[in-house]
């Protein structure tokens, strides 16, 4: 798995969630998480939740942190909800460490009852993918300004949070060969 | 999926991670976890992790939480290992209310640079299985009681974790029913 | 499973057969079975068999019994085509009771030799479809009502079909959680 | 596919069921569907379905037909238990043709209350079995003889419902090597 | 498995690694080899390796053997290119035989250095395709001419190529169901 | 996939097809091809092929190279069929550089019409894994000796091997990185 963190920046319209939009950028053959910083508008051809179609909800903001994962491994929709899951609470936990209120529910952070984050998961023929996002500033949404990570903290923060999915991959990719299968009763 | 909190202790010997188990001790025809009290002392012939066995490490504690978790949606060990980890950073959460300082690494939680947890998954031809056990108390390694979590509250947290992941399970389920696939660049 | 009886009159399009069909009709959130009543008329951009499409096919009734069967928990061609014979299989022990002189061949079913349904099966990245349609009344093909099933017994029917589907697939879904693997010679 | 039907007497003890039992019997190299007539008396060690065995179930007839399936296309439980669900109504439309009062509740067959068939479905790491057995005479289950089959008719079911099964999935087979994927709302 | 050898000229645009082109061209309902002679010009809206749609390469033959294979019993990436993989073995050895001198890597053969053929493989929610072209004549590139195969040689080549996939294919589906699970240590 | 080639000689008895021999042996976590030279006796308990069981196939070389390949990435029974080929095409082009009259049929390598090779693969609930065995030398069977290659170039195709596949699977999931999903007819 390759992690890869841009310096320039991104701004996420919803087509960076497309498979093979990571070979496309950075011609990257393998596995990956991609981090960047941009501004959020995602079109409405490029919503996958039809829970926020129909609503017609609006997913914007104008500054934030954005995660992109590709796994090539298996196009199994239930492991890529796990990993979702996963990969939002490691989330939680690097920003734990700074800011001790943040509660997790399924693919959502929040800070004092607001949302933190955006996020979602899908596969195609041939890959899965998960994008998350997280307000680094924000008028009504939480944000990490609001929880006092300002200046280098979010730099810093972009890089721990892809570097520790990228850990938690490999670690698992290690653990599950050298397990022996389960008995039966 | 079912979430079934045994009222009586049981010794977690190693047997209880063979697939069926559930099925065996109530009739469980469904996914589930279970959870329990009791003792843990994993006899050498049921033990899964071959780094354990290898190093003879001994898996003893004479108080613990169990958590017994059993699905058949699936037997790909990429899945039951991403959920395997889920599961552990679930029970972190809970504890975290409870005590801020703990530290997720793979599938262990420590206290004080001290080992909370012992886990393990892996897959038979028919399930895929987890098992989590928490120290309740422990003279070397990290327990529940050094968290402060005693008296009825123990048993509180066996309520939350089981539920906890009950309730995300049901919800990733939920989700990844509202998504429409991805494009492709 | 969610098994969902409409009141409403439906028109089969063959849009109704798309992934993601019954979220947006119903923000159903689950496997699910929807049956309906109203005519069929489907264009050719809905047709998913592509014998049909080359034959030029006219899939048209004015007034048919529907079933739409939607599966998240996998993507494989094999198991939905299963299914979909599993379910016309279902489809003629509920109308033997009303009629014994049923005949089914492979995904269709024929009284005195004329063709009483239409069906089809596939798969999207996201999840496996199936729809039978049975006709009411018809001046050429096969119908319920040349079988003496009218007024109140059309709508029995569509009861009995889709909750009998329903309790299919819970079933398999308990059974398959208390049998061992195999042994091997 | 292949279909073969023995000729010789052989007593079900529950090894049939083991994966390669066909190879072994007559070096099949493919999918198949065996059939053949005798007793049923299955040994403890060989029973796969737990209810069974902690009911400490007799599974015993002086005289049945038997069907054994493998496939070894996927190791998929869902698809094997699919599968069995089809088989089991297969036999139950070939019986109806000869006793109208057939019912199939899940993967058994009865006649006037009483159970006619025995059936398992589970999978090995290598392939996916079904076992149904059929009494042909029973002093208290229900039994060919008791539907009026004898003699030769006995013999002619036994290749009706293998030849049934072996169209069936050869139908299946060029059915979904024809249908484009579905359309996503 | 199906092998078919068209007679009538063909020109690869591209359309034909589309699912579901053989039924559609000759009513294959099965996983087949198709092969067949003619010019190679691959519009870019058909291009399915986005390497050669980056670099803007011209994938053009004035005259060439193509093989179109497509299994249906699979969607998996890596299954579809361990079989593209073996297939481009199969045609080195095929011709191995005529001219000593070729060197296979990866998905390519060359000669003195010059590539022989062009080839890709992907999958859609149906089936998993592979192309594979071999230059007959070419003023830059490796072709079967400066190999000196010509005349009806060439029409033998295309005959033992196909043939040669197909009854490895063939083998495979054999040998894999006379083989026990592994002992695990 | 790491690749490992071993300096000690180890006698191969079949108990190194067992899932998870390599992490036992060298603590290996990846996927792997572990290449050695030794005697080869296959004890009939850990022979996989049921034909050679039958058979009474004594499997016995004085001196082979011998290659051990395990995936973790899938149980597929295809796949690991598919790579068994690949890798016996591999090590063909790899003699064949050394001596040209080479004839591979199916996993089997012949010289002279005599069998210059022996292979296996199989899955258990956890791995799937490929033996291949060359002779070196032998009274009966076509050896490297007889093809001429003895001496340090014996150890020079061993290493030859075992590094061309390591480069073909790490190419292949490159390759397959980078490819579209294909449209449908």
């Amino acid at each position: 798995m390759e992690c890869i963190i841009l310096d320039k920046s991104i701004d996420y319209d919803g087509s960076q969630i497309s498979s093979l939009w990571a070979y496309n950028l950075a011609d990257v053959k393998a596995d990956s998480i991609i981090a960047f910083r941009g501004a959020c508008d995602v079109k409405i051809e490029h919503m996958i939740d039809l829970e926020d179609k129909k609503q017609g909800d609006i997913i914007f903001s104008e500054d934030m942190l954005h995660f992109i994962i590709e796994h090539f491994d298996s196009t199994d929709l239930k492991l890529v909800y796990a990993r979702q899951r996963l990969f939002t609470a490691i989330t939680s936990e690097v920003l734990l460490f700074r800011y001790p209120l943040i509660e997790r529910m399924g693919d959502d952070l929040f800070i004092k009852g607001k949302k933190l984050t955006v996020s979602i998961a899908s596969t195609s023929a041939v890959s899965q993918k998960i994008h998350l996002g997280i307000n680094v500033v924000h008028d009504h949404y939480g944000s990490l300004n609001e929880m006092g990570i300002t200046g280098d903290e979010v730099d810093k923060v972009l890089h721990e949070i892809a570097n520790s999915y990228h850990n938690e991959i490999n670690d698992i990719e290690k653990d599950l060969r050298k397990s022996r299968p389960l008995d039966v009763i």
